[in-house]
């Protein structure tokens, strides 16, 4: 987790702008630019929005998280979408964060790790062998359902291509609870239990920051759940979900980080990408670039308000 | 799963055909026939090759499960190959189980209901509304970690197009007992905890059949819970991975059916897909296409070889 962990530090900002596209956050004016069908238009201003998004914050954010599920709803075509945009973000050195949440028995888990390894490549004319990768991503998330097994193969792919995995712990959701808190026969919780397996499969890569490449997802919803986590991980990093438009507060994530401000990242999405919906200045009359600088002034303003009382709440 | 059973009784066969291709499970001369790059010859080859056992296994089994990880794995091109393959399965009157085990948040789950739903298509020059399905599959497997809320926007499509859902509850990879069994309170393993609410979220879509648009992922190297879970989920239709190579056996599954010989179906993917792998046939010497028709006559083999032992068992 070193890499995201230096570039955090050198934004001082903790946190991770999720760019989950709907078409309720993309501007009319936006998607009547693509005369074609509706799931092409949707595709073609996905992507327009987000590198609107990836130039609003990367100067601001370490990091960027696409929701996979947004892009995989419009189909392959929707995917084509998601490859342009994590190559995008890291070309403007961000961090990309690719939200999928695969999980599978081992060894369908390790044909889900070309997420991190790439494709194996061989040049028809010339015959030699590469690796290409069309995911561009840093880190990607996993669900620990099948166990083990069915996270090793992501972590060996993680130690050899330099890059990071998180591990569902804690959800931010409402009904998380159902599963996840029921309570185990030496009355702890089933994700404790998880929480415990995420710290010991995480022992062999930790790195110079003191934390592993097995982070760990931790709902921004669950502040005495986070605590309690922070104890019982001390070498796993976690990935907060359910900041702002879910109802986490900086104080809430807080006591996620360690005693050195570090340890945590918080995502936001709806609060910063859509943070143009409550912008007075909006019009149905703007033309589409005119909605699209608004989009990016909008998501700027969220993002450095996000970092702002992130840093307070951790300096307090 | 009314759809499902109809075409098993027809049939009269509870196996469905796993298709996950892999380079190993590709004939090189069938790889040789494509020049240009190696994922893109992976995925022109996965798709001759799938053609292959579906034209092969077609009027023996009800179902195939294609397994998006293995065309994941060579990035969007492979996910083309996977639309084209769900949809040439669906065009032999097969039913279409896609084991893409997604899952998430609500909001997010919803996003991924496309998967069942389809996307939103007008047509440009008509400005006519549509939906189109990318995907063509008729059901797919979900992860139940999150709960309830993770689960309902799943079920809701299914609802609406007809289609169906198999959870989850007890996987068939060894490390799956560490989650999976652990103890609760009460006493129950994990697993049973889950079956209890897949049982209760299927309760308003149980059809004629008897049982309900959500079904549960047993493990058939685990017979003995799923001897329990059958009693635990009378209701719940089970998809048998772990049949074949993994371990599992037709006695083994013969509990996981009901006492009309219904209430399951079973996979077996490298059983039937790798079966000329065995062959003493087979020799490097052939054309690639006397090795698919290998490919084709010991899939076929293989096939009716599973069902006969599952008719056999079942009639015990």
């Amino acid at each position: 987790m070193d890499k995201l962990i230096e570039l955090i530090r050198q934004k001082d900002n903790p946190s991770v702008v999720g760019l989950d596209p709907k078409p309720e956050l993309i501007p009319e004016q936006l998607l009547d630019e693509y005369s074609h069908d509706r799931a092409g238009a949707l595709a073609d201003s996905y992507e327009a929005f987000n590198r609107a998004i990836i130039d609003a914050v990367c100067d601001i954010v370490p990091a960027v998280k696409p929701q996979i599920a947004m892009y995989e709803a419009l189909g392959p075509v929707g995917l084509d979408v998601y490859c342009r945009t994590t190559r995008y973000a890291k070309s403007k050195g961000l961090y990309v964060i690719g939200d999928v949440k695969r999980g599978d028995i081992g060894s369908t888990a390790a044909a889900y790790a070309a997420h991190l390894s790439g494709v194996p490549f061989s040049d028809a004319m010339t015959g030699a062998e590469d690796i290409e990768d069309p995911w561009s991503q840093d880190c990607i998330t996993v669900n620990p359902y099948l166990g083990e097994d069915g996270i090793e193969p992501f972590i060996r792919s993680a130690k050899e291509t330099d890059k990071d995995i998180f591990i569902l712990v804690r959800t931010s959701n409402p009904s998380s609870s159902q599963l996840q808190e029921l309570n185990a026969e030496d009355g702890r919780p089933v994700f404790e239990h998880v929480a415990a397996l995420v710290e010991q499969w995480g022992k062999e890569t930790v790195g110079e920051s003191g934390y592993s490449r097995s982070g760990a997802v931790v709902g921004a919803t669950h502040p005495k759940a986070g605590a309690r986590l922070r104890e019982i991980m001390p070498h796993t990093f976690f990935l907060v979900p359910g900041f702002g438009a879910q109802g986490g507060t900086a104080k809430d994530v807080a006591a996620m980080f360690d005693s050195n401000g570090s340890g945590a990242i918080v995502n936001s999405s709806r609060g910063i990408i859509g943070a143009w919906k409550k912008e007075a200045k909006y019009s149905k009359d703007m033309n589409a670039q005119e909605a699209l600088d608004l989009v990016m002034l909008s998501a700027q303003n969220a993002a450095i308000k996000m970092r702002n009382s992130l840093r307070a709440a951790l300096r307090q």
